[in-house]
């Protein structure tokens, strides 16, 4: 039923569209993962992930996808029954809490409305209340991928400070990493969870859980039950550059590509060249008259926009036409947004010309299903892009 | 100094996008050409790459690029100080002329104007005047890649045939052929030429003769050298899907699935996909208030639309600011036409979205280049391409 | 140092030598996994798998490697302080104990010589003894990767059935998966762990959980937490090919082209295959004069042939003159058989030459490091091959 | 009915096993052959490819297989009528002789018995005789692929120049061109004709003439017709690194990552592991007992080795057995060698277990098939690898 001519748009928020050279190298041989050859690319990529995370620390690197490495951050941390303070800004942070409680923490939810990121005054005054410092972990999602809202993390670091608060800071950054500007030392985060489909444009499969030395050291008393998530073991092989058990060797050949390019772009120019997609979208998608998922301007996301439909139109039906006359995909709405909100991922390696396209695709669709809007949007797009020069068009080679 | 990241828009009118399932089987392990494995695949692409010529004949395939086939034709079916009528649809039509007149060919040249396809009426005027048939053969060129012009050549067939003259229809289709029809057997074309690095969706590398009889017993006669390009060992030993040297393996692998892409689509539907994509590419250029190459709305090629500049800007920079900017190539102006005409391929693996993302590359580079253009282009083609269901929209899976 | 030329044999038990056809399936643009092509996927693998466990019932498929399904196996069917029995067959047995332990399980281990697989008459003797049924689980391996012996699983269920104790039955699968024959359903088990880069031929990096009504029953009533690896979420979503979580996109559809291979060869033609790899390489082993570490004949793997050396030898610097001189990685000894043992893998897409291929690479080893063994071995696994014809070679295509 | 589990051992003398980066490279998409991208892939390797044919002048690449290669040599330097000697060295010479008949121009060839090189002594006796000079060109094949005899060509040089004779030398050097030591200019060759799909280890596609200042002056004055193989056209473009026509992009891709891959072994590392792997494999024949085709062992070919059978016992049907039993292909034997004689090709991307491989496949085809020979051949192969360090071990990385 799908038009399979051409090449295929995929505009979801990740996983994202897998640059050539990162698929031919998950396409090389498999090697013995406890040979020479592996030691230097384990070493090579568990060096080189530490500068997409910013941090000097270690970085684990998890054969799973990135779910499992939100259950990492939790089960090496934490014990049974401790208490962990979230925010909710969305679908993501709505799962992860329903993961902290069935691991068996108390995890408290402060309320949110899916329009915003983090309420970093929230956090500051329940920590301020708990004097008994009962919570043990402030977790919250960098970059909420329902709704496309990104949050202020060195606000909420700021937060856990001002309340005199010793609880960690866990971090979601899986729609983030590599796409907006993250900087997990500067911002004292202490587990930092990553994931390879996003930013990092690999296909899903690793996953990563960036840690401080607080972190460390709590995971030293943390009880609950473990193994396959377990810090100590990685880290002590990890030095050697191998894995206590098999690692997922093919997409590592993939990561090291992946790092590799990012740092050819230049990691400021990457998240230039995300936000520049990201406010053409935004533009155009204002100009059709539709409304934007986020409310805040400040916390627009630099990786997707979720755009609302008016009532009565179907997200879901829309993303179906368009799929079929444009072999584009685009995001569904999660939880309660289903079906009344799209989202375009404009993330990963993803250009100009790319930017229109999608755009374009998304104006064909709304105009074939009769949703009302401005027509027009694709052009105020091309005036923004044409008149902005690339940040790294100045780059000479 | 290009910007590289996200997928490169090579929107030259060939070589074209080539899909990955082709370039996947091109990637596969060479074969012993003189094995049972070939054999099978060798007469499943000499047997499939009939129906794309739309033949009952043999089609030669050889392991070379495009201009060898038309070197093929000629040496096959002429002799030294024959004589060969042309005609000027630009600078492919020129070369094919100079080539025969470098072989030792007496090539007539009917002048042509650049912006237009073949004149059948020419054709059959020069032809009467050729009493004693002294003329062997009539070459052109089916889609004329410089200009945009599609000849009718079932019309050249009729002035052939109304002047009651015996000579040879030599046809070159190397950017129609897989994008607009064409019929060698029906329109009783003696020789066609065909390339795979179009229409077929391959690389470069591989070339055609679709051969009628009169042509296979024209070349019994004919006394040109030949040795490579020499039909008859070619005809002996496809019989049992060999070669009579070593064939170029890999791109027949991906010819194989490119075949079988072209049928599942089907070729009805592949025409209009084509015809499409460039109606709304047209529609977008009258808009901007540029001129299109080819004058004649009935001769305007599905396969690429040419675009004149207004006097004193050159295309050239045009076409660099695009690649640069944009990640996209499009096609340069030849000869006469250099820097003053580029050209948008949209032909192969090419979908709407392509389409509008390519136009939007087009009326971006106009803006930032500073070329005098109606802005707006874009949303005409999407007003086209969403008020048009695409004819293969209605084939469910 | 390593000599790079030419094909790498990779001749580690697992991960083995990936055919080209998988490699390119995983190399093709990741999917969206919530669109509808990736629930025809979704739907196909996790159909398909089944067969390949011998089970009409649930297949789990995670993504993450082996080990993980180690956990997930535990964690869905036991609760704390939960007894099991386990058997020491060799270093993944001794693992899946430790893990056991690390995540709050009672884990007994009946001692074992690592030459050897299971003994069910101990397994059958100790749950006789536990009148009160505290045993909830026996967990053993059918393919002991670091020692090359086969367990009976069927006499394991039969000891179970015997001492009329309702213990669930836990094996694993990860290196006799798809080289060995295999029945989940027929020989009652309960949860089969299996992984993808043995048998299989995938890279590492999924992993699987069959699991029997029993088991399903048991994950209600399980109180170890867990979320990233439940069931409960998968079985549900999986229904219709979807997954809970992103799931590793790439790596399932290079899986659906490895369930497709196994089909087309048929498995009991896999199996054969693997037989007389085993065979060949045996009796070239002793020839050499070399030890089998298994030393069972009954229980001799299909998969793999862990080879000791003579006292005073180290076969680590054996392996490292094999992978310098012939680009061909061998297994290492693990845990106490360190140095001691290297392990030749026979497993996956292997043919005759290739076994011959690696026994002359071995035995050039052995020549070159001055290891006494009688040459001739290869001669010998020559003569088995050629006396015996392929099982596959009656299957005309 | 060919059993296709694990690798194919493609072991005719060329195409050769095409190294997995090199195919990974020709599968990246195709760029415009005009643009600034292919302007430096193109002077790489006009540049690198000088340094395989060891000349400092120009080196035509041709998006042609090398029979094309062939027909170019000739028709660039040679008039209508000119007279041509050549040398019987069995079945490519032939084929070569054969096209110059039919290119028009008097080919003279010197009887040779298909078992040894060129004799230079009848060369220089017959250029003696020539005192008109109406010899206008002498053209050997260096590695007679059908043969496995390689000739001197530095001693056909001197017969040449002993006889104080102006003609033109053009050599063949298809089957031993990067595999075998080759010197175009040290050996006063004027072109030399080489091909992609042997020791340069690519599909087939590419051909090339390097060819001297003698040459280039030759072609000014000859007169055969030419177009898609003439030389200047090429060389004037070639400068800035374009065609003149649409090249083979991909497989140009290809060779840039071939002669990067030769380089870094090094020439003479290459050639020795070529000899290295052609005298393992008479060792064994000779064990075997059966008679290889080539009879001067200062002749003896390092990139294949033509082996005959007894009489009364059908080569043919030996490779068909080994092809189906061991998914192995071998050369057949060409013209009135049919039949007779199998060919192993021991050349391209090759290593001491890929050499042993292969042996093992023939001797268990041989036994199999009921071939009279010595078994142990095997053995005798690798003691002579196993007592002979690798010239490239020594090459720390």
């Amino acid at each position: 039923m799908t038009n399979r001519t051409g090449r295929h748009f995929l505009q979801i928020p990740g996983p994202t569209n897998t640059p050539l050279p990162i698929l031919a190298a998950i396409a090389k041989p498999t090697i013995d993962h406890r040979g020479p050859e592996f030691a230097k690319l384990g070493l090579e990529v568990l060096t080189g992930i530490r500068t997409i995370f910013k941090t000097s620390g270690p970085v684990i690197i998890y054969p799973a996808s990135g779910t499992g490495a939100w259950e990492a951050a939790l089960v090496n941390t934490l014990s049974p029954g401790d208490r962990v303070l979230m925010f909710e800004t969305g679908w993501f942070a709505t799962l992860w809490n329903k993961m902290a409680k069935r691991l068996g923490i108390e995890a408290e939810f402060i309320k949110g409305d899916w329009r915003s990121g983090v309420n970093a005054d929230a956090i500051e005054a329940r920590l301020a209340e708990d004097k008994a410092h009962t919570i043990k972990a402030v977790a919250v999602v960098h970059n909420e991928t329902s709704t496309g809202a990104t949050s202020n993390i060195a606000a909420v670091r700021r937060a856990i400070d001002n309340a005199g608060h010793p609880a960690l800071l866990l971090v979601d950054t899986i729609s983030s990493l590599g796409s907006i500007d993250y900087r997990h030392e500067e911002w004292g985060v202490d587990v930092t969870v990553g994931g390879s489909q996003k930013g990092l444009m690999l296909p899903p499969g690793l996953s990563f859980n960036a840690i401080s030395d607080k972190a460390v050291a709590a995971a030293k008393k943390a009880k609950l039950p473990r193994s396959f998530w377990d810090w100590e073991d990685m880290l002590a092989i990890n030095e050697k550059g191998f894995f206590p058990y098999t690692p997922s060797t093919n997409l590592l050949q993939g990561l090291s590509v992946a790092i590799q390019m990012l740092h050819e772009e230049g990691l400021d120019n990457v998240f230039a060249r995300h936000d520049r997609a990201a406010e053409a979208t935004r533009r155009c998608v204002h100009h059709w008259g539709l409304e934007i998922q986020c409310q805040n301007p400040q916390e627009y996301s630099s990786s997707l926009t979720a755009v609302r439909l008016p009532e009565g139109y179907s997200a879901d039906g829309l993303r179906a036409e368009i799929l079929t006359r444009c072999n584009m995909s685009l995001g569904n709405g999660l939880g309660p947004l289903a079906d009344r909100v799209f989202r375009i991922g404009h993330l990963g390696d993803f250009h100009d010309l790319m930017v229109t396209g999608v755009l374009s695709g998304v104006e064909m669709g709304l105009r074939v299903c009769g949703i009302p809007h401005q027509s027009g949007g694709v052009e105020v797009a091309m005036n923004y892009l044409s008149g902005n020069a690339r940040a790294t068009a100045q780059a000479a080679e």
